[in-house]
């Protein structure tokens, strides 16, 4: 068919254009059809969008599109269907349930990077996933090609780790990432900021120093100084895998089929060859029983060895918040508090699950170090010192570490003693207050488990930028939700 | 967070607004998020579309949103997230494999036609469908959701027939509506536009007559003469159902689970309550066994007896095409010669199967007429006169039906006789040819099966209106794959 040019004046981030539904059904041509726009001697592809709202006959162009093909408003192009990329029909394979072979994965990947795949056929592959049977051989193809079609950090025989999530106050990557990198071992370490948890590790270092680096300025960090703590976010480290997160998270899907292969493309494209997965285990978390830690254990076990990866996994306990801090700049005082006094000061629950995984990985590169010398003896947080100066400098001192101006505490109405912190609400009331967009806001949790309490003892203090939202998150600490206490008298 | 407006003067047929995808990704925002926009006084709702194309700090909006907020270009808005609709819930429901609660099912439905809902999420629907089991109880929730968030036309008792499709050449409802409209029954028929085959009945009403109407004009068209022969398209019946198909059909994706609903969502729609679906079984048709066949003649009757509508079916044989032209204006001149010569003439396939229909449905209802009589005694004809002239006038001879100037016939090589037609090379060389596009391309069979055939006679007929395209198409008819011939002697 042939249409009018509109232009937008604007760039879509894909080569996009829009045309009229109707005529778009009389033409054939489909949502998320791939066309060829000639115009003249020049030609470009385009994904089509159908919209009732553009007037018969036009086509409206976003800036790429419109460059492309050299064209300007009011001129009239010819639009052509081009032929769908193969993958479309590996996509449909994968939604009839069956198993894709290794190039068919790879096809997909392959043009979920180039933007030749619509986010509705990249959503129906993600459900694809989830709703069959996805195949260990699958999940190796499909993380080679994310790996592969992304840049990759240049650093030889690299240790990483990694938490799926889950747990608030989480806090052990600076300090583990410390503690190796002064035991002479190498890790890049990238972090992602928070999605749906009230702080990521990028966020919390964003408080005192600068995270965002490129590839090369981590690879020379972590030349001189072994270990760096970065975003990952804009490297484009197997960016195949952030289109696909994307997608996904408008209907908060979270396979653990995709669980597997995004984890471990992000860590073989740093080089990581030596890999810690923490799996928080308890209520509330993403693996709640024994049997489904144990089989994503072994999982992760086996892709990575099909990559070529020692992967070592932790289930550890996950029932309950790690450390005091919920929220940025809160956690931030939690691990320097740790790192700053060799473990003496800060919380305990914190440092003992920060050493207990440096040691998993020492021991498994053969290391003579124990993590707990290198905490205490000061020389970990020398390193995250150094660290922090190649980033750019930044805060050292855990009271430098800023919070919201707004504050409450929630005291204790009676005594007693804690028996359980549950995730959820403390999840809720760190996002209540403004996290994790909010970095100095958040929650302090006084007392931990097992810890004696007194009638009008202080047990959560928040913090928030805005009065408003400090009322809210204190409505819900009131709602007495987070502790459970047992009775001193029965004892 | 706040943003800087930029206005892009078009209309996006829904509340769409784009951000850079890193500010999102900092604010928690993901794509297809419903965000609330403030500007002063004003607020809008809008749909986010994330995009590494725009700057930082801005904000695209289309015509719709901008004039909603009454905001400006280069003006501050604030974004907020607003409040996901509670149908992502039900959605990511289906995909984890649960059967949906009736409410549940209506608010997906409801929020599909309200624009609330993505495209990647009206896809994770349809793939769930696909990949769950689809209850007959969720099939009715669909189907009522579907029709009472449409319009509806306003004829009592109606009859309607449906074909599923698949068989070239099949174009029985005009002969049908004719006997129906003409036996005194009220036969509202709507039809499609071909999507992926070389005519739909839309299209071949189309060459001779206008078949754009709107309800009110189809309502009295059928007060006055019983039927109509109109384009259902534009009329906004089941809308919800037109947003599934434009979604699933990038993928080329056709449930039959869906397909229950979506076909009886648009006979209910028009008031039908007694229905003949045509299921045409064979070799390239949707329904290739007689198990499967028969499981959606159940299905269908038993949803339809869900629904009070009394639903009869017809496994019919759809092995090979129906008529003797492929294509819309082939097609009309096939039925035309049915109907004007009261079925002494034209393709005898076409008027049996056309007679056979009209007779289960004069039978259900209860008439003493029979089809054969209304169509031999020509009352069938000047029904079809009265409809095409209530719609516009039209050409009412076979023989002023156009067909396209380029064309070349392909002939026998050798004497024998005509074993079967294929359906698939059929529907490409007619797809070549260029139908469903151009009205008076397509080709001609000159043999059916059964036809004995000499050395050189009349094989197939290919119209086209470009060289190049009947080129192609010849190409494809010379292959040799649409007829398969016994030899003479064997017999």
């Amino acid at each position: 068919m042939e249409a009018k040019v509109k232009t937008l004046d604007v760039k879509a981030g894909k080569p996009v254009a829009i045309i009229n539904d109707r005529d778009a059904a009389e033409h054939s041509i489909f949502l998320g059809d791939r066309i060829c726009l000639k115009y003249g001697e020049t030609e470009g592809m385009a994904i089509v969008d159908t919209s009732r709202g553009v007037p018969r006959g036009n086509i409206y162009l976003f800036k790429e599109t419109k460059e492309e093909i050299n064209v300007e408003e009011g001129e009239v192009v010819e639009v052509e269907s081009s032929i769908k990329p193969d993958s479309i029909d590996y996509i449909k394979k994968k939604v009839e349930g069956e198993e894709l072979a290794e190039e068919e994965t790879r096809a997909i990947v392959e043009d979920a990077v180039d933007f030749k795949l619509t986010d509705s056929e990249l959503m129906a592959y993600t459900v694809g996933i989830e709703m069959s049977d996805f195949s260990m051989e699958e999940a190796k193809h499909l993380t080679k090609a994310m790996v592969n079609t992304g840049e990759k950090i240049d650093v030889e025989e690299a240790l990483d780790k990694h938490c799926i999530g889950g747990v608030p106050g989480n806090r052990t990557t600076p300090i583990i990432v410390s503690i190796i990198a002064a035991a002479g071992y190498k890790i890049p370490k990238t972090s992602s900021r928070a999605i749906t948890s009230p702080a990521g590790t990028a966020d919390t270092m964003e408080v005192i120093t600068d995270v965002k680096h490129s590839l090369e300025e981590i690879e020379s960090i972590v030349d001189e100084v072994n270990g760096c703590l970065c975003w990952g976010g804009a490297l484009n480290l197997a960016p195949a895998d952030d289109e696909f997160i994307r997608v996904r998270d408008s209907l908060n899907l979270d396979p653990l089929e995709q669980l597997l292969s995004s984890v471990l493309a992000k860590k073989k494209a740093v080089g990581a060859n030596t890999v810690l997965i923490d799996i928080p285990m308890g209520d509330g978390t993403k693996v709640e029983g024994q049997e489904e830690a144990s089989k994503l254990s072994r999982n992760f076990k086996e892709l990575g060895s099909e990559l070529g990866m020692n992967v070592m996994t932790l289930v550890s306990d996950g029932s309950s918040p790690i450390g005091k801090g919920i929220g940025p700049a809160l956690e931030a005082r939690d691990f320097l508090e740790v790192l700053k006094s060799g473990g003496k000061e800060g919380p305990e629950d914190l440092r003992n699950k920060s050493v207990k995984m440096a040691d998993l990985l020492l021991d498994e590169v053969g290391s003579k170090e124990n993590a707990e010398e290198i905490l205490e003896s000061g020389r970990a947080y020398d390193k995250f010192k150094e660290i922090l100066d190649k980033q750019g400098g930044g805060i050292k001192e855990p009271e430098n570490v800023e919070l919201a101006e707004n504050r409450h505490t929630v005291k204790a109405e009676k005594r007693g003693r804690v028996k359980g912190i549950n995730n959820e609400p403390v999840n809720k009331i760190a996002k209540a207050a403004g996290c994790s967009k909010e970095k100095r806001s958040g929650l302090y949790l006084h007392k931990k488990e097992g810890d004696p309490v007194e009638e009008g003892d202080d047990l959560i203090t928040v913090y928030s930028e805005s009065p408003k939202r400090l009322e809210k998150a204190v409505e819900l600490a009131e709602e007495r939700k987070v502790y459970s206490f047992k009775s001193l008298l029965s004892e």
